[in-house]
């Protein structure tokens, strides 16, 4: 007898630094191909957004970014860079709060999370930032859909992000971007094993599973900006979207 | 070339029914044999915590249990069983929300969840609950020292519990009980790629490991409350506490 079920997780190394232009599908698989990995049937890609960003261009140089006047004063009470916030709030809808130098946003794209999702880190090139990619789920289409292609395999892809968040210190990566995969399993409805039927219980599968990436990613000086998730039996899906996973402000209920 | 890294989860399949009194390292040990597996220096063995909660007797029979005045109330309001919050409120130390049937908790131990963590779901005997196990740190600790001194190998302990959360639909796992590893991997301070000192890098790696292992955790009909994760290098610690990961309601600065 064997456990029912092995889930493996591993990085993909080796990739060069992705900048724009670059076609991230075919680094990719250049990369598995040179680290002697074959992608399997069913195998989940999972790529930090900044790569996904540079590739599609969606960075700013800050030098070339003139502040408003909004974008000072914020500036001064969080003591950030002016040219970065204002890149912080074109990127946003709105400002959840600020305090402690801390500045949340609701992205245009409808995620809540620190800086509008800004990065300065793992970005080439001095004074400048990454922003979220303009559309995740269509990058980790385009992306599936070319890797998939290429191997003639069934593919999942999820593009990552860390965020902070309310309540728990410590980031975690979430999913803002999904192709391939029922992002929610929802097993509303199911009995347990002692005939409980359940009545929440709709887990983030997309958001374990970038997590779970994330413990073979690393995001500094390793450089490994993808990983895949191998072995975990999900329901596919052709209409996948990480927005499923956002809950309207209005229906917040939590806090 | 091969891969630098490769993470595996597998579930600890056959473990019987959790009962209290039922000692949890040794049945997970003679699961583990009967499977075939073996554990390695380094695994992290994630548990469910309403297994720890059964075997400590950390449950309430609801028919033992008398509502009082506001637990009628607040029933009435949320649509639940009276004696059910009544449990809930003897768990928690404050109601943080209470809208459209949810009921929004901070509990005694600090967490902040629906219900106080009473679960429903998973406990056998009908109209029985379980709590949150009374210190799930020391509960982690004590399954890691026991499994340790048995097997002659350095482990790892979490106690996940699912959690819904702010924000973002659909429930994940986190760590609510650690032992053996730092929960949180703190980056501030290094140097990305580029150089780029990280200001805002702290990693909570026990939710990630948590949730990562909920993907090999079955939790409703097919009962599979144990999984192992191996292959991730983590920082050993013997002061290891979930707690780290509760940021105080005073400093909350997300939302």
């Amino acid at each position: 007898m064997r456990p029912t079920l092995l889930i493996q997780i591993f990085p993909v190394n080796g990739l060069p630094v992705i900048k724009e232009g670059d076609k991230l599908s075919e680094l990719i698989c250049r990369a598995m191909e040179n680290q002697g990995s074959r992608f399997e049937d069913g195998d989940i890609i999972v790529i930090t957004h900044v790569v996904v960003s540079r590739s599609e261009g969606s960075t700013v140089n800050l030098h070339d970014v003139e502040a408003s006047a909004f974008a000072k004063t914020i500036a001064a009470k969080t003591e950030k860079d002016p040219a970065l916030v204002e890149v912080i709030l074109r990127e946003a809808q709105s400002i959840i709060r600020m305090r402690d130098g801390a500045l949340i946003t609701q992205t245009k794209h409808g995620f809540i999370c620190a800086n509008s999702g800004v990065d300065q880190s793992n970005v080439p090139g001095e004074g400048t930032v990454a922003l979220l990619p303009e559309d995740a789920d269509a990058s980790a289409r385009r992306i599936q859909r070319n890797i998939e292609k290429k191997t003639g395999k069934k593919l999942g892809v999820i593009v990552s992000d860390t965020h902070g968040r309310p309540l728990r210190d410590g980031e975690i990566n979430v999913a803002i971007g999904v192709a391939g995969l029922e992002p929610i399993r929802d097993r509303r409805g199911d009995s347990d094993l002692f005939g409980y039927v359940l009545k929440a219980k709709r887990t983030a599968i997309a958001d374990e599973i970038a997590s779970a990436a994330e413990l073979a990613i690393g995001q500094a000086d390793e450089a490994v900006p993808v990983a895949i998730v191998r072995g975990y039996p999900y329901i596919r899906s052709n209409k996948a979207t990480a927005k499923k996973m956002l809950r309207p402000l209005e229906q917040e209920y939590f806090i």
